[in-house]
């Protein structure tokens, strides 16, 4: 098999076979095949797209290029959840204890990743000693006695995507749907879990624009993980403001904690309990949304959920304490405010610039070596359909540099824009893709 | 400036600046844009194209790239000429002494190049002592005192190009309208000539396999050479069968001659005179078509051009006998024939089936490495149109390898077709693009 030929090939539209993908995607991560050759194949891709069996066996060839864990020795439907990335979005650290609570067991592989704040790993780690450096055999120990586990990605999950995706991300060629699917899906597969439910976002935070695009994108993932052998679900959510009200690390971990208190904003617990919700179903436990609703609302009234989640802090090193008393987490040096400049509502609330605002605090990761200041952050106290007053506090931001502050402020107030008229506040939840 | 920036422009159809392709090629040619970003860019440039602007910008930032000639110094229009390259294309070696005899200086820089045979400079070492290894003051002179020279491309020729087609010929890039137009014309505009006539083939031999697609390439050259101050012309000729009744080396060169004694082949004659008349109105020197014919036919009976030919082969170190004595040119060690299998007419005769014949006899280079032997090659016998009798001689075949010999043997016997009806011989000179 020659890389000339296969670019040729997808260049004219003829699809890929399954032999072709393999051989490419192996040749590719051995370094046989050269980057100048793959990053035209990525870019025929981005124009001719690849259908469902291509799409499928990019994912499973990637997936097969590393180490795919073995959960089987964990009883029970192992359920994974992925999203594709949101501004303020801090469901994973409080879905995890609830579906925990109810008897479902969660073994999660999660990574730090670069974006306006760290990810869940990152967050984890506001906890002092929380450690996700564990070993294969103390994870599955965890899961079954504790129920939860969250461990670091290992270097070898599937290092074909680690090698793909650092070329698509310099040559513009990150933007294709089936290349998105396939690299979300095969990260997912080699995790080992039973079942996969996605949080796929859409809106001017999130990297689908539009319900339309979001969707197409979370049919190819769930038609892939069906053909995969694993039962997928998706839900499309909306990302056209922040999700909740904090966006940094230390923030969202006390958000998380007040939703595990039962004192989570509507917007955060809608989108909680619609993928806690396919999860159970994925894990054959709950059929009616309602029941399921009912039963998630249960462990948190009682507390289950909550202890749940101190229980697994402190299985993983952190301090349980912090869990029951989230002001012992660390603070900021810094607080600024940002303040209504007229009477109104809030009409918009940029996603992408509160996360770009977070960012430039020191919130977020612009490349793999920058260091994290998890005490940075924002907590919004008005959002899209909030009535305000001259003056009234619109937001609080945390920071140790005044400077960086500054620039940040100015972000946030920009952020915002307002209506003479009132408005209803959107809808998070806007569509299940259960088939 | 950052090349992603660019590939995505390019990747979502927008137009590139003249100042981001300088910046582009400039910093391609230095090495700071790595090939896989580059790679991506082709890729996007065959989806989406180039424009008219883009297009000028891209040749002549890789004209600039090197060398570009000065030859200012020689008196009178110099007019270089370019063929995209078919099989049995010997016309420089018969247009050059023609047109050097009507007093248009030719001042030539030539290939060797890949492909069935060798290129124009391998065709004349054919004649024994013949350098185009020559400084560029014995460059200069030589066309000043004898009317012609031809030199080897220098190393320095649009640096840019070279590095850029050998990213394109692995990367199946190389087949895109404004690519293929912009190579081609950097070399052309650096080799210094005031006007350029172009030759662009059509036809199975060829590339651009269609008319409309031939034209389409011409349009571009010529739109391209006009705007860069060159007065640009082109034509469009048959490249369904060989040109001619010779491919090869010493065989070429040979059938040259012979048209210089007035005995040359209508197909290879129309389109020797074709070009020349381009090549005169483009130099000021004649206007009208049957003008410009009459007076390169009168330097052929007279034996001017002959003798132009003689006087410069013999400038360059060659022997001047062979000119006028060709057999006294290298001979192949086996002679093979192919007769006709059955009575009729030739219907067709694969040029492209011809051509790697001649390259498996040892006529052409695979690599850049491959050494050419001089002396193999196929005589044509019958062309297109021609009527065969069974047993027949359709082409002889030279070589020095049996093995060689009897694989192009089965080639040729396959490149040819038979009717049992009466067709004419096809139209060489298909249409003239002036403007």
């Amino acid at each position: 098999m020659r890389m000339y030929d296969l670019i040729l090939k997808k260049k004219e539209g003829a699809a890929l076979s399954k032999e072709e993908i393999q051989w490419m995607i192996n040749a590719f991560t051995t370094g046989e095949i050269p980057d100048y050759q793959m990053s035209a194949m990525l870019m025929a891709i981005c124009f001719q797209g690849m259908n469902h069996d291509e799409t499928l066996a990019l994912t499973l060839a990637m997936r097969d290029s590393g180490d795919v864990l073995d959960l089987s020795g964990i009883k029970g439907v192992k359920v994974d959840k992925h999203s594709t990335g949101g501004v303020g979005d801090k469901t994973s650290l409080i879905l995890t204890p609830i579906i925990a609570a109810l008897g479902v067991p969660v073994a999660k592989m999660s990574g730090r990743g670069l974006g306006h704040t760290g990810g869940t790993i990152d967050k984890l780690e506001c906890f002092e000693g929380f450690s996700t450096s564990i070993s294969e055999e103390a994870f599955l120990k965890q899961v079954s006695e504790v129920g939860v586990a969250i461990a670091g990605q290992t270097a070898n999950l599937a290092p074909a995507d680690k090698k793909l995706y650092a070329l698509r991300d310099v040559t513009a060629t990150v933007a294709e749907k089936s290349l998105i699917a396939s690299s979300i899906m095969s990260k997912k597969l080699a995790s080992g879990s039973d079942a996969i439910v996605l949080d796929v976002k859409t809106g001017n935070g999130a990297f689908m624009q539009t319900v339309e695009k979001a969707e197409e994108l979370a049919r190819i993932m769930v038609a892939i993980g069906n053909s995969a052998g694993k039962k997928t679900y998706a839900v499309i959510t909306d990302m056209s403001q922040p999700l909740g009200n904090t966006v940094g690390n230390i923030v969202e971990v006390q958000e998380a904690i007040e939703a595990l208190n039962g004192k989570g904003p509507k917007d955060l617990m809608d989108v909680v309990y619609a993928l806690g919700y396919l999860m159970l179903k994925a894990a054959g436990v709950a059929e009616d949304e309602n029941e399921a609703r009912t039963r998630m609302e249960k462990v948190i009234a009682s507390g289950k959920a909550l202890d749940k989640f101190a229980d697994f802090v402190e299985a993983q090193g952190g301090r349980k304490e912090q869990v029951y008393h989230p002001q012992l987490l660390a603070k900021a040096a810094i607080t600024e405010t940002i303040t209504a400049p007229e009477d109104g509502y809030v009409e918009a609330l940029n996603a992408m610039a509160i996360g770009t605002a977070c960012m430039s605090l020191g919130g977020g990761r612009e490349t793999k070596e920058s260091q994290i200041d998890l005490t940075a952050g924002i907590r919004l106290k008005k959002k899209i359909g909030d009535s305000v007053k001259k003056g009234e506090c619109l937001a609080e931001l945390y920071g140790n540099d005044a400077a960086k502050c500054n620039d940040a402020k100015e972000l946030v107030q920009n952020a915002f824009l307002f209506s003479k008229e009132p408005l209803d506040a959107p809808e998070t939840v806007l569509k299940y893709i259960t088939a």
